[in-house]
């Protein structure tokens, strides 16, 4: 990620935006826990825990409102 | 859903956009957990806590958001 | 629900905004509980838990931010 | 709350309009527990639980948007 | 606080607008306890527990968006 | 922190812009728990707690929008 980094929040259409939104979400986990090590050992957790997969879904709509809005909502 | 894809945003009345809201909701948990096996034996749990209900509400209500103003609140 | 479903965003008053707050936020918990009787079932865990009513009230909270803008805050 | 209901989301000044937004989120939770003998029963639960005190004062936040952009930031 | 009150959500550059919006954050910690005896009871366990730590962060970035919005950003 | 202050929310690009939200979120638990000794403590149970990591993306995710739209979105 610090190689690529977060060059624009245009996209071609609201899918890429959505994917936008789901690697935006990415980069929260990875500022806080910089080992993907540590990230691997964790993801199972997270992915079998309801709790968990609503929280996530929550921060991708929050980052998606901010794609959309980017995008004049791709109208 | 990685068949159809988020073609767009724009829907005919309200009832069709927050139907696009779950959707999107759902979207989330998909990207996090994309196993349509864990997620089913998953949805019991989810679906009989009360927690869960109201924070699952929550995330269909941050993207009924979005929805909502790419269509300008079909006004 | 699935009867009438949402017809309008357009409220009269703030009164009726918050109402219709309230009822997509119900919208929410119903889709992904469908269920009327394990709804029934779970409302007084809601109601009596004061984590769950706090939670509640968030979802209303956002819900009418959307409603408010929709009507332009009945200026 | 029901004998008067909300009539405006125009308040004079920051200070009425932080009210307000207080006054929004007790309406969110008066409606999913009706009862007031039970919340006044629960009340002590909220007010000495640290995760209750943040979580009210989300859904203040979250109302006070409402209730300040409705008023034009009182600029 | 209640002396004091809001005044205005104006403010002269970002940094004391991030400081209005901590004083927004702990306005809606006393209107749920007012009482400052146990207010500081409370503190310690706030400010141990990573969970409201972020939790509190949260209510901060929502109350800054809210005060960066009426400042039109400091541009 | 305190030394240096936030001067500005505009930033170069949508990177910087993200980062910039991560020193929000930061400074939002600074102001909450003063003490570095406390927080370097707290650091690693943050850091391997889903909960925790999935609810500081949000945070981070609340502050980019506010970024974001005070940078037009780096359009």
């Amino acid at each position: 990620m610090s190689n690529v980094g977060l060059e624009s929040l245009q996209t071609a259409n609201p899918q890429e935006g959505y994917e936008l939104a789901i690697k935006l979400s990415r980069m929260g986990v990875k500022y806080t826990q910089p080992s993907e090590e540590v990230r691997n050992k964790l993801r199972p957790m997270y992915g079998e825990d309801p709790t968990s997969l609503i929280a996530s879904s929550q921060v991708v709509a929050t980052n998606f409102q901010t794609v959309a809005t980017a995008n004049n909502y791709w109208k």
